[in-house]
């Protein structure tokens, strides 16, 4: 289990960058998110949506207490953060497959040293300044090997995907 | 070299993610970016900062005509767009990584027919709704075969990574 835990969400500056990170974990295998920081419904329920249409088991819920629930999942689950200023994901990937339930923390504001203490391990997707959605997707997509684009979600409406055009198949 | 496209940007709505886009494009490998849409020099100045801090040769600017531009990088470049309809990037990478110069088109505002027919190749990261941030961080970190994550900036400032902790390097 892949959980991803989306840190200091507020409204209307992080609505738009948080959804992409829900969107992001869902798309790219990850089973949950959990949103601490403002609490916004708003993102929950376009989550929902996206899932009650384009099928799969992603759940998403808020968090009012972030540094407890870190701890809580702590002891069924490997926490890695990404930051900038960790270990390069080449370098520590190998290890973290072998983990089988981790947490990945990923920041909207600034993670304070309680959260980036609790983590197991902090990852840097290059040490460059960009984007944690950016960052999280290359994660997602080195941590499984590929094999979650071949993830099926049986949804009531998909993509056969072609050359050219678009192929919409429903089942509503 | 690679340049990415990014289309329709919209002042305020777009700003933080086509600054995604930028950043990450800069941090995953790509050389530009052209920016389409509203004229946002405040993207361009976010960029050129961390450029000029951080180093490396990524360069920005803004583009009036899409089409047109399009149609001239077409020219001397092969035009990938991204988009959840196109053939999966996993089937289809072997075969670009043999193009040396690639224009990545990646939407902001729904892609227009016109803009659509002029790629020669439409490629999807997963069929799934997600994020044009994630899409792009994904077919980057594949395109370069993971390369561009040992890419030497050179900046003013940069970051020497570690287990814990901050280490901020700085020659200013």
């Amino acid at each position: 289990m892949i959980k991803i835990f989306r840190y200091g969400h507020r409204i209307k500056r992080d609505e738009r960058a948080t959804t992409h990170v829900c969107l992001a974990a869902r798309a790219l295998g990850a089973d949950e998110v959990i949103i601490s920081g403002d609490r916004d419904e708003g993102v929950l329920e376009s989550v929902e949506k996206i899932t009650g249409r384009w099928g799969g088991n992603f759940k998403a819920r808020l968090c009012d207490s972030p540094a407890a629930e870190i701890k809580k999942l702590k002891k069924d689950n490997y926490i890695v953060q990404l930051t900038m200023y960790g270990e390069p994901i080449q370098k520590i990937e190998a290890e973290l497959r072998k983990k089988n339930n981790l947490v990945v923390i990923v920041g909207s504001q600034k993670v304070p040293p309680n959260i980036y203490n609790l983590a197991d391990a902090n990852v840097s997707i290059t040490n460059q300044p960009h984007s944690e959605i950016a960052a999280l997707a290359v994660f997602l997509d080195r941590y499984f090997e590929g094999h979650e684009l071949d993830k099926k979600f049986d949804g009531k409406i998909s993509i056969k995907p072609g050359i050219r055009g678009k192929s919409v198949v429903t089942c509503e």
